[in-house]
């Protein structure tokens, strides 16, 4: 009897946030609804990480209101977000009144499967909203996040599914948000887990496609006891997404592993988002194929646009390699934080002003925060003189508590804030949406009755009306009024 | 100890074959030999298959002047070549003699591996090529041709690596030509080699990437015992083309296995190619990402789109469906043989004419020819009545013997006539090009004195100098003579 390997499919979720900056509208997925539902996944992870922002940011979408219409369109299927743990789906961390109701609503709205992760893997802020998924009664699913450093060994990841099914986890994600995993480390790491937790623990493996082994990472998860793995359809897939669901389900033919999948089903999945993928060509990722360079520098693909970007507003784009060289030196100085949002922007951020004015001449006060605890402990000390430093530029004490012990009840003045913003209805999702995006609520709150926007665009329609930037002189005869003239159109 | 594993690359020859119509042009390839010279490398394949026929036809290279300049760039590692056994490098069976020059003249000029293959894996059309190559002292790799059919057992192959070890063969290689071999097949494969004939027998691995599942294969073989895998520089990977040689290196760390490759050399290789594939952009294949239709309709990519502009020519692109569906029955027919160059060509072109035609109205020459021997043996017998109307309509008897035997001496006659041509020199390389390529030799010979063409282009100039086809009207402000007019343009 072969053993069935389950899998979550992440074409509504991270497959699109991925590969085009997360802009999928929902009118856009919903034709592939009954397919995805009748296809046999495990889950189907489409909500959180970054979808709620670009919703009500991008989208003019309300994110429940595309909760609840998943719900109606998958009633077969779980379906699964991504939790930034203490941080929900904003950017910082929330009172645990907050995190409470945050899950029980998205519980209520139709969510089966709470991923909950910590950039900084500190397993106190996973606590109180494991405990909260937990008292809905849905599935509380803990997050190793994957990094490697001279401190990540096998046996401290393993520690930490422990301290996470001590916590009452129904299973263990390990989540390779850069691509990271190899296939010897994929294979300890789970039966290191199994053993510890027992087989009865599910293990998930969760990799990204970007360096190009992690599908054979994936087999060897597999072959170690991975129970679910997760994938996304061969038209959402690679690059700095994930590896193709179909390619998965035909390597295992005969290992003696087999996958739910109905290749029919996943077919017509395929060609539906084959179809949608151009009208998003605007914000598709520039990575294509792999980049390997990432397992010597530690530095995801996105980061490093966001540095270059940082570089370039203060004209020194030439100053790139150093930064690049400064950024592992940084992360040792932190601790060896995993390099994960937010930890990797603030991370790469230091190293830009490092470059620039002077090693720690400046400090953010978000890399003071991360060096003063305030974003959770790191597995590595910290380096003594930047705390010192960061004490006395930030003006804010060392702390070694939960960051989040220090915030006050905030649901009441929340509330009142987001009930006298014009628009907002007096349901706790919107005071969440003001909670998470205090910036951003308030517009989508005015202008939600205007309905959803879908800011992809007809492919033909942009070839003919966009004209691509003309790179030098092009030289035109034009005729007009009946003489015709040279004309030449340079860019300025 | 980690067991060393050794790699080909590919980047040279079947990588630029696969991406870019094999369109690469040598002058962008030689700033690479140095690096690719002193990365590790086992051989670096870079001539043979289609590379022969494209130089001559499309860039008026020389090819044995390529293989000449080769040589001189990359002293210290083996030159490699796909071979296409009694075909050599041109599309029908050649008479033995000539067999052995080309051999003798390719090792003269510096070849060090052939590897040869016969599209229907019949063992008398590697006979002769094999013992040509054991003759010059060089390297002879026996080729498998991967495919899959109720016929093709892992046993069947063994035995066929058996009759190319007792041919005398320095090696045995697989050949996955459409990205069909698994990971479990490729595992029991490998072993199967090994066991029967001997651990001392190497085994290299050639796999396409099409599918998305080989470089799970890749690490199946090699903990089977593979010797030699092969791979193309990441900036030269994926889509129909092959594993990247970087991601090999990565995946293997702490397997117990190891290549000898220098990460900082292949850097350097990956940047040239990364900065050279956008001028072939006219030439890119349009298959990115995976296709793992492959695996049900045993169809490669290649095949479909040959299929696709014949039946446009006739005006029935709508019956593609049923083409497909008949391309599996014409290849039971024919014996199962696999679906490589020119089988699939051949099996492709009558599931067209059965379609369009009714079944075997029409036989094509070619096809005809496959049904009465005159490509050698198949691996399954071939349908009689349809055999008969073979021998009717081509007026051909059925043969069993070996294609080649019915062949009298020809190189005098090829010799006499290719130096009747202007600008051919009366050497043994020229007579070989004018036997490979008739309709093509003489318009070469002619032109040879110019030199090389690039047929790469500036993709800034492309961008900046041709304009796309509008596809509806596009508003420009110019401004003429000091005033400014709205212009509307639009396609007629």
């Amino acid at each position: 009897m072969d053993k069935v390997i389950e899998v979550t499919e992440l074409a509504l979720r991270d497959a699109h946030q991925s590969l085009m900056a997360t802009r999928m509208a929902l009118e856009d997925m919903l034709p592939a609804l009954a397919d995805l539902d009748a296809a046999g996944f495990w889950s189907v992870e489409c909500w959180g990480g970054a979808t709620y922002d670009s919703c009500i940011r991008f989208l003019n979408e309300d994110p429940w209101e595309r909760l609840r219409t998943f719900r109606k369109g998958m009633p077969n299927t779980r379906l699964q977000m991504l939790l930034r743990g203490q941080n929900l789906l904003g950017y910082r961390h929330y009172e645990d009144g907050v995190v409470d109701r945050f899950v029980e609503k998205s519980a209520e709205n139709g969510m089966d499967v709470f991923r909950v992760f910590d950039a900084l893997n500190d397993l106190r802020n996973l606590q109180r909203p494991i405990q909260a998924v937990r008292r809905t009664g849905k599935h509380a699913q803990g997050t190793i996040c994957y990094t490697t450093s001279p401190l990540h060994t096998v046996q401290a990841f393993v520690d930490m599914a422990a301290g996470l099914v001590d916590m009452g986890c129904d299973s263990i994600c390990i989540k390779d948000m850069a691509a990271l995993l190899k296939p010897k480390p994929a294979y300890d790491l789970v039966s290191g887990i199994k053993q510890r937790c027992g087989p009865n623990m599910p293990v998930h493996v969760h990799v990204h496609a970007t360096t190009g082994v992690t599908l054979v990472s994936l087999m060897k998860a597999i072959e170690a006891g991975a129970d679910v793995v997760d994938t996304a359809v061969s038209s959402l897939s690679l690059g700095p997404g994930h590896n193709p669901t179909e390619s998965l389900v035909e390597m295992l033919e005969g290992t003696g592993f087999i996958t739910r999948l109905n290749r029919e089903r996943l077919g017509r999945v395929r060609d539906h988002f084959a179809r949608i993928r151009p009208k998003y060509h605007a914000f598709l990722s520039n990575i294509v194929g792999v980049d390997t360079d990432i397992f010597q520098s530690q530095i995801p693909g996105g980061m490093i646009s966001n540095m270059e970007s940082q570089l370039k507003q203060q004209g020194a784009a030439h100053r790139m390699k150093e930064v690049l060289e400064e950024v592992p030196r940084v992360r040792a100085m932190a601790g060896f934080p995993p390099l994960v949002t937010p930890s990797s922007q603030i991370v790469g951020s230091q190293a830009v002003f490092n470059v620039m004015m002077g090693s720690y001449k400046v400090l953010t006060g978000e890399f003071a925060d991360l060096m003063l605890g305030y974003y959770g402990e790191t597995i590595g000390p910290r380096d003594p003189e930047v705390m010192k430093l960061a004490e006395e530029k930030a003006k804010k004490p060392l702390i070694t508590q939960r960051p989040a012990d220090l915030l006050k009840p905030e649901w009441q003045e929340l509330r009142e804030s987001a009930l006298a913003l014009p628009g907002c209805q007096s349901c706790d999702e919107d005071v969440l949406t003001y909670a998470m995006f205090p910036q951003v609520a308030p517009n989508f709150f005015l202008h939600r009755k205007e309905g959803p926007k879908n800011v992809g665009s007809d492919p033909a329609k942009n070839e003919a009306g966009q004209a691509a930037p003309l790179r030098g002189p092009v030289k035109y005869a034009v005729t007009f009024a009946g003489k015709t003239h040279d004309v030449t159109v340079a860019p300025l």
